[in-house]
């Protein structure tokens, strides 16, 4: 499942509306097929295994991130379809498909086929790797991360404004090999005006993988070229918000301070990726306010998933504590 | 020599003027003699291990976390005549007193007396143990650092003030047992007229252990009963600004954020001890200006030298980096 998991974040940012899944098919011990969601959403994982298996699949066992889906589609036939004709014995899936159109469907095909199923390995991490997935079917909206570079005491430019650079190279490259992971970037309107970002992915080989750009405006007439969609700061407002943004399940929000309390004041961020740089700057420019009124409420809202030193800097990653 | 960095630890906080030393004498592979330097700076590590060791220190190894002195002082007899006395064989020490009555005086009379020293097994360690001594011997002044209790965003309190708690309750109790390290905990007139704070030892066994507490403060006229020493807010800015303090050779800073800037202003500060909650306030008091013109001043400064889980806080400590 390790294996299947790994070949899933092939997938990762470019799959959406469908999710990255992995699938590993082993025979005698022997992995004979191994497939992931292609870009753009098909074929699926399972379908890419089976074909590299071949007539190796009959009696083997295939391990697979999520529950093979049970709807037929222009787009394809149903996997569980697929698995059944090609004769396998087991299926180890680690998460239920949460779409209404399988739901359990997939697996109880499988099981009506004969076919041996287990549901639960790996299920933790699978989550988290179709976590953009998964918020889109159970909220309605997209996984938001939300990107800070900080210095120790929490300035993310300093008071005149300047904040290139807090961080080093080594912590701006993986900032940037984030972004290949989601479906869209989102600025404010106030990073626009001050540092032109061109918001696209800058690392050798990955320069395709550039997600879809947006910004989030007070103001309606927006000529600036460098997004591909405005957001308007009012609809944050709403519940489902950013919901109503198409073929978006993960958005990397980028800043600067300001667009980044807009969103954690909505309650819209699912995680935060924290890069801090081992300096002191005073006065600079922090988070304003997000709608506080008492410390105890502002406990038990984050944990920490992951802590990694990058150059010089640490990356600390939070993930939001739901019930 | 990590056993008589230990033991130096037991004085740590109490011995000032003199340093926290631990000694180990090992005789025939046994450990026959430990000492340290005792509250108030007598005896020396050297004479309780010397006395503790009695006849089997004869030929023995003596291992001791700095430089045994050469002086003989009104309060006891130079601990290089005291070991030749003893017939050790060979002394292994850490780092070299720079004291200017022994500085290398000591290593020279144990060498003139025909015993073995070797120098500088575990010189990082001891420098770091006895750093309040060191900075007192080469910069004239007290080893001062810096505690904040921050949340992620670098709030020190909300922007209402309200600062407890930021961190837990593991968090606070580490901040106690750092005061029992130090000679002096200083706070700013601020924190005194809001919190009150009655900056002592409140864990349990320790309680005698409570650190002079001095107040930084821009009025002279201070009626406050909390601290026992004010110090003029104008002395700070002055190069030898606390190294007038009699017997502080650390001192343990403990804001709020306007006398941590002052502090981190006239570069005062050796290391800082930040603790950090997994929280967002969001529009909270952080850190004011400290005189930086540039980003790439803040770079360089400060090393991560350790970094531990309180609860569900993190404790990172920074050291200055000085050329």
């Amino acid at each position: 499942m390790g294996a299947a998991l790994a070949l899933g974040e092939r997938g990762r940012g470019r799959t959406t509306p469908n999710p990255n899944v992995g699938c590993v098919i082993v025979a005698d011990g022997i992995v004979v097929g191994r497939g992931w969601t292609q870009p753009g959403g098909r074929p699926h994982a399972e379908a890419m295994a089976l074909a590299e298996a071949g007539e190796k699949s009959r009696g083997a066992t295939v391990y697979t991130t999520l529950e093979p889906c049970a709807h037929i589609s222009t787009r394809g036939p149903a996997c569980s379809d697929l698995l059944q004709l090609a004769g396998v014995a087991r299926v180890v899936v680690a998460l239920g498909d949460p779409d209404l159109r399988t739901n359990g469907a997939g697996v109880a095909r499988l099981r009506d086929a004969g076919i041996a199923v287990d549901l639960g390995l790996g299920a933790a991490a699978a989550r988290s790797a179709m976590v953009g997935f998964l918020m889109r079917r159970q909220h309605g909206r997209p996984a938001v991360t939300l990107k800070l570079a900080l210095s120790l005491d929490g300035a993310t430019a300093m008071g005149s404004g300047a904040s290139q650079w807090i961080t080093g190279p080594q912590a701006r490259a993986h900032a940037h090999l984030e972004r290949t992971r989601h479906d869209a970037i989102l600025v404010g309107r106030a990073t626009i005006d001050a540092d032109d970002p061109t918001l696209d992915v800058r690392l050798p080989g990955l320069e395709a993988r550039s997600p879809r750009r947006f910004i989030l405006s007070r103001t309606p007439d927006l000529h600036h070229p460098a997004p591909d969609c405005a957001l308007p700061w009012e609809n944050l407002a709403a519940p489902d918000a950013i919901g109503t943004l198409q073929a978006i399940d993960t958005m990397l929000v980028e800043g600067g301070p300001t667009t980044a309390a807009a969103f954690l004041s909505a309650d819209l961020v699912d995680r935060l990726l924290l890069y801090r740089a081992p300096i002191v700057v005073g006065g600079g420019r922090t988070l304003p306010d997000i709608g506080l009124s008492d410390l105890s409420e502002a406990h038990g809202s984050w944990a920490m998933t992951d802590a990694r030193t990058l150059g010089s800097d640490r990356l600390e990653v939070y993930e939001r504590v739901r019930e």
